[in-house]
């Protein structure tokens, strides 16, 4: 799967003096349709099923993020958030999650960089490869649906 | 010790489209004056200290906490949250949090009950009695503190 | 109407260093269903529609609001939040809202506890009476319904 | 000026179940030493000394936000974040902010775009020259500044 979407709704604590939605949260936001994003494909962003070996876990801490705003976001508005596979490399994932108003217009591009960690034996984190079980349902999106207009 | 005080200032995050501080960020607030006081101690509300065994470790979630609003805090404002011991329980702790605007008005009134626990062997959270060390330098404020007028 | 439920899903950034969901989450989280209680009577809790001229608009701050914690609430957890009506007096609305586990266990039980205001000519909040368009959608819960077990 | 450090420490709420801040805090950090840099500059980021004319008000929405993850934040951690001004433009302004470690170690790379924005008659926000009394405050960092290592 290389593209899912999630339709939220914008919750009064959000907002800011200035009346729209505070930026950081755009970015919880974001982290909300990635997290759907793996329910939708059958797994947890959290590996706690039982059949997974803890040895076996991975954890997706953000190496890198970013967000454009085009349009703000305002209290009880429905907005979609549309995520699409950008890269997949041997550790991390990235993607690009665009942001909907209810009237067509864009609010909002994220980009969002996790790496797949594991804890070693210091109790650091450190980058691993992705596990084959969490590659082979994850594809990249066609160049079309990357592109904007 | 049964009195603690904490100045902090309204980060623009904090604020909501009414133009004043959340509601649920008192609670924040009220956490602050907790662990600061927790420092002042000596001490840290998450042990972790070396010397500190891991089963002697406890953590405090809230049991009960409840708040008065009495006049708003806005952006910029620097305000202070005075902290005191209002009982000491086998198991638990009762604070009083008062929050004082710059110009001395009484903006809310929080409590805070938190119970020491310890997870037991099937990771379930379970209140213990607290701490000797940590009991040891806590103590209930006089009376005359806790009323107000 | 008295009663309104709404189900929500835990997001990770609610959860804390302890694994848990931070209190002070709960509070939005009550917030949530609130509004969501006035959507489903067809208002807003932030008047704004057209057809409401700007001096009968009110806000909802909340003057009082506590939690009682029963049983933590996790990451991807779904629970359902029951609202119903307490109290209506002539200037506030009490509202008892419980928090329901998936697996039917009683999480946390809150009261919110929020006035009808009205900016005056100098710009402070002043409580004023329910208008009477809101008033007349809201009926305080029957006492059987207010009773835990 | 064009440099500014603001020191805070790690909340309990900033955290999250992987026992780290959670990302999206470190906009909100960000944002809190860029509102404390206008502060050290005489100034508010939100417009309202009396000595302002309402029509000469600006509000700094977003453009453009970004962050790079290097080392993980953790509980009461104490942490410096150094503001620099990158770039000067006619409606926008550019700043990098590093955040250090109390280990000296460099955890995370921000950058902010905030545009110089006012409510034009139909209430729209609009992007604006920067206003004089703002622009002749701030410079731009010199490049050795910007560059590390």
């Amino acid at each position: 799967m290389h593209r899912h979407t999630f339709t939220d709704r914008v919750q009064f604590a959000d907002t800011d003096m200035a009346g729209i939605v505070h930026f950081s949260n755009f970015f919880r936001y974001m982290e909300r349709v990635e997290h759907d994003f793996f329910r939708a494909l059958g797994m947890s962003i959290w590996d706690k099923a039982a059949e997974i070996p803890v040895e076996e876990r991975v954890g997706w801490p953000r190496v890198h993020v970013s967000c454009d705003f085009k349009a703000p976001l305002v209290f009880e508005e429905e907005f979609t958030m549309e995520l699409l596979v950008v890269e997949i490399r041997s550790k991390t994932i990235r993607y690009l999650i665009r942001f909907w108003k209810q009237n067509g217009e864009l609010s909002a591009v994220g980009q969002l960089v996790a790496a797949s960690v594991r804890r070693d034996e210091h109790g650091k984190l450190k980058a691993v490869p992705i596990p084959e079980r969490i590659r082979q349902r994850i594809s990249v999106a066609p160049p079309e649906l990357l592109k904007l207009d």
